[in-house]
Formats: C-alpha cells, structure tokens, sequence
C-alpha cells in the first residue's frame, strides 16, 4: 500500500496590482503544465519602483502538488 | 506599581477573497472571547488552490492584548 | 571604470486600508528626497487593532536605489 | 457568511522512547481540553541526557484547532 | 502511566528600568492566573523612545509551564 | 573537464507511522523518476491529528542527485 | 491626505557596564541628528574581553522615526 | 494579457578553485537544459577537506529562469 | 560563591536504522570522553540516499556539559 | 563621558569578476560620503546570468562606521 | 607569513541576578582553561521560574579566541 | 558494531586576499592538533575596513571531523 507523496516547487508570480494578483499568475501559468497543485506558501514579496509607487509585484511562493502514481 | 503586560496569542483566519480579509477574520472572531486586542503580527502567508487558482487565503498572525488586573 | 552600486533604506509605511497602501505611501513619501529608487522588499507585516478589526496596517520594506557617482 | 479561524497553541510532550512517542503525548494530553485540534508542527526536538543515552525526548509542537462559534 | 507535558505561552512584559524587571514583570503578572511555571525563553527586546533615553522596555518571553492531570 | 553538478528537489512523504517511514515513502517515490539521489535534508516536520493523537506524518525533505552529462 | 511613514537606522552602541547603558548610549548619541525617534528593537548583544569579563559590551539595535512632511 | 512568471530550482555546484568557479559550473551545467535564465541567489556555501586544505567548493544556489508561454 | 557554568559541543551521529539511534549513538560516542552530559538539542537531520531509501541517517545535534570546577 | 556609537548602512556593490571586487566596489562608492568606516558584513550573495555564466555578482553588505561627536 | 585564526566555543553562564552576571559568570570560568579570549556573541536568553519571579539567568554565548602558534 | 560520529568546531580565518584563503588558513591552522576533518560549512562572511577598501577577510566555518574510536 503507497502513501501519498507531494512534490513543492518554487515560482515567482508578477502583477501590477496586488499581491494576491501575483500569486495567481504564478498558479494559473504553473496550472498549464501541473496537475494535483495542493497548497502554496508565500516566502517572499518583493517588486520594482516606478518613481514614487509600486511598479511590478514579485511574489515568491512554493506550491505543493500530488505526485501521480 | 503595576506595569503593562500583555499577552500574544496565534491565530489563522482564511478568506476567499485577500490577505486582508484573512486577517480581518481572525481578529474578528477573536473579538468574541478576548478583549484590549492592540496590535498583530503576520507569520505566515498561505492558501490551498482550486486547479489553477487560490481556493482559499490563510494568514496565520500572532495578536497582543493587555492583560487586565 | 566604476560599476554600480546600490543603498538600501528601510521604511515603515502604514495605511487603513491595505498592505499595497502601505507600501505605496512609504515609497511616495521617500521619493521626496531620494532618487532613482530601483527595488523594495517587504520585510514585516503587522498592525494595530480596533476592537475587532484592522485599525492601520503597518508594512516594513527594504528599498534599494542607485547610488549616483 | 462566516469564514473558518484556527487557533494555534504551543505544547512541549516528552517520551522516555520516541520523537513520535513525545509528539503523541501532547496531542493526548491537550485532548482532555480542547476540541477540534486539526494539524500539528514540530518546532523543537530536545531532551535530557543520563549518563550515555537520551533520557526524556522533549518535543515541541504547535498544535492548530478550529474555533467554534 | 502518563507523561509531564508542558504549555508555553508568549507574553510580553514592559518597565522603564531594565530588561531584568520587564521579564518579571511579565512572570509576576502570569502567576495571578497560571500555576506550575517552569521556564522561560526572551524571544524579542524592544522599546520606546523618549525624545533621548529608553522610555519603556518592551520585552518579549515564552513560558511554559507543567499542565496538570 | 567538467565537475559534478547536483540539483536538488523538495517534497513531502506521509506515513501513518514514523517521521522515518515518511521519509522513506518520499524517496521511494522519487525514485521511480529520478535517478542518482545521494542525499537528504529535513525541512519540515508537520501532520494531522485524530482526535487525540497523530493521524498523519508530513515530513518535507530537500533530495540532491547528480546531473548526468 | 498623507498618513504616517517611519524610517528606520541601526546603530551600535556601547558601554562597560550594562546592556541597557549600551542602547541608551546610541539613543542619546542618535538624538543630536535625527528628531522624533518612537521605537528601538535590539538585534545583536555581543561585546569584548578583558581577560576573564566583559570589557565594553556591543548592542546592535534598529531605530523608527517618523518622517516628516 | 499575461504577466511573466519565473520558476526557481536549486542547484549545487563544485570546484577546486573558488566559489565563483563551483557557481558557474552549476549555471554552465543547467544552460544545457533550461533556456532564460535570469538570477540566482547562494544559499549555501560548504565543502570538503582535504588533510589541511579545501578539496572541493559545494556552492548551493537558486536560479530563476522566464516561464515561455 | 560560583554559579553552575555549562559548555555545548555540536556532535553528529549516524545510523541505518532511525533519528533516536542516530543522536544515541553520538551521546555514546561523547561520553567515553566527556562526562555531566546534561541536555541535547537537534539542529539538523539529513542523510545519504541508497538508490530508493534512506542508507544512513545524519543527526547533528548540540550538547551541554557541566564544567567542573 | 560619552563612548563610541557606531551606524550600520545596507549596501549592494557589483562586480563581473568576483564576490571580493563587489564588497570592494561597494566600500570604494561609500568612502565618497563616509568617514570612520570600520567593518563590514556579507548579508547576501546573489547575481544575473548570461545565457550560461554569471553576468554580474550582487553582494549586499552592512558597513559599521564611527559616529563622530 | 601566517594569518589569525580564531576558534569560537560555546558556553551557558548562569546567574540569580541578571544577564550581566550570566556573561561575565561564563566568561570566568571559561578563562581558567582557555586563554587570549577576544569576543562573545549572546545566542541566548532564557531561565528557570521561582513561582513567580525568574529563578536563574541562563545566557548561551560564543565566545572567540586566537589560536596560538 | 559502533557508528560514525563526528564533532564540529568552529573557526574564524584571515586573508587579506579573499574569501577563500581565509577558510583554508582556518583549516591549515586547525590542521595542527585536529585529524580526520572531512567538511566545512561557511556560517559568516565579515571583516574590517581600511578607508576605502577590505583590509582583512574574516570567514567563520564550521568543521566536521571523525572522532577516533
């Protein structure tokens, strides 16, 4: 009897907007080559300035998925 | 003379919507049982995905709240 | 033949309403008097409290930005 | 609509035998008081030394459970 | 045959004098309601300022203590 | 002439039993793609509870292989 | 309308005598260039030796001010 | 329209010579299988001995590299 | 009067079979040369990868002695 | 009496060549501005890539200098 | 020409009255067996519980020394 | 049948030079009363300035060796 097993990669999403905005770009483009995505974790937040105001969200997060038998 | 001291508890609100609602909730619901809640602190940032997007936020948060005499 | 380099600075920016506020007002506030900032990383998220909600996010950043020869 | 909020407490177990052993303690202890406690995570592996070998595995853990309403 | 298993809780406890006074503040004003403390653990010091001096000493301490059967 | 390279990759192996039963379902897992494993390191040790004791291990681990040429 | 930004500097501060002294000597040595500082977090405690004690004790702390319009 | 998403892996290089040499030998290696490579970051630098000298450099890194469409 | 002074040394043992045996078999190993072993702590656990199970478990671990005086 | 206060600014210094010319690029820009510098630390190493070798080394450090009276 | 090494040990001093005495308690003792002690590095704060006030002072630190030729 | 067990130092070495040398001066120095060391591990990149540029690399590692049954 096999237990289940995940596997945790590590993406880096971008937005304009939000945090939450980056971190579902990094999911939904992860979606087109991954299935079974689980849970995510954030582990850094981090992005470039335009003058005086965010210019570029970069958020960092590992996202769990099931490993198919 | 008595100083101030408070205590700081751990808490994790969830929400569909942003971080901001997750937090909200947390202390939200804290509020029916604690009282003099004065600041928070976010630990952690993560969520579970539905296919190719967040299904749901959870913010994990550690709350201070003066201990009463 | 000099290469760059860069400072970083750390600021607390704070809003009611949410953690992008936040970090867009300690960068449109730093803007002021320092120039080509490139970069922010976000280093804590934490916050006062209203009875059961929110009072002020507070978000700490890192911003980094040229130094100029 | 209320959202689900967990609370997280800090136990430390310990066990003559076993890391797991000591992690089962507190899970059974903390049962006599609180219901609802859903996951765990080990923060702090430790002990006591007699003489040559481990005397008591001290294991931290927190412990997360649903708040009721 | 059951086994010792600790809680720890966080507190944070404040004086104008030392660091020494703040963490027994904190201890002093925990054993109102908490018997059977063990151990404690500083975990962050911090403060305010008063124009030029230390106003007040904020510090930060875990503690844990033997949950009874 | 070239030197070894290894890349290294991040999952979490469940058991119902041990943290080193865990371990072992993740690389056994792994071991179905990947070729050349040489080592291991623990990242995380979590799990879920059943009422009063451990329902499931979750033990992360970061697993390096050699690159072959 | 603007709300509230922090920046925050890390200094040093020594003495031969006690922690405490170290930190206020940075503050007070801090207050001759910078206005309306409101918090310090200590982030180093380390010193030098004098054969068989402490010679000058070395406290790393972060300071907030508010910044001003 | 869609916002660039980067991956991370992680990899550890090795040398004889230098850090800088085992940090190109990872990227060099990893060039033969991923394309737009952008940054990466040393997370670890560790290595082996040799009687009374380094034998081999161990340098662990992140590299990021474009997502394609 | 003199007060209780403890030294910690950082040890790592192994083992085929499991964690508790690899952090035995270090304690064993130390007190053949140091004795008032009194507390352990874990700091790491790895290990080395027999193409689809673990080969060897690496516990590294710090312990404290009584300095005699 | 007043003793010595030091400050601690964040800098990234770059280099093509070496992680030691990008602490020396770093040092050399802030000798312009500051005087007294008396040490420094390495907070983190990281860097841009060129298809298949580093392009740029990133090196950010602290620099700790004296505050004059 | 050879350079400096220093070796760095660990220690806990312990004391009934502040953090002070811990470090200077440990630094003593340390001085009886170890020579040309240079630095010490505070790791740790913690102690024991009398009922309602701390008991001990228990301070880990490093302590640094040059290596003789 | 006894295990493996190893110990782990802590040095600090010194190079005018680079990051390099100052480890190998380390080992080099240890080299004189420690057999078997196996591996290091780089915990901290530090040193001192000289106006506009390095004076002295100080590097802290640790070291693995074999304890001699």
């Amino acid at each position: 009897m096999s237990t289940t097993v995940y596997k945790k990669i590590e993406l880096t999403g971008t937005s304009t907007t939000s945090i939450e905005d980056a971190v579902n770009a990094a999911i939904a483009r992860s979606a087109k080559t991954v299935r079974n995505m689980r849970w995510f974790e954030v582990v850094e937040i981090r992005g470039t300035i335009n003058t005086d105001s965010v210019r570029e969200w970069q958020v960092t997060l590992k996202v769990g998925f099931t490993m198919e038998d």
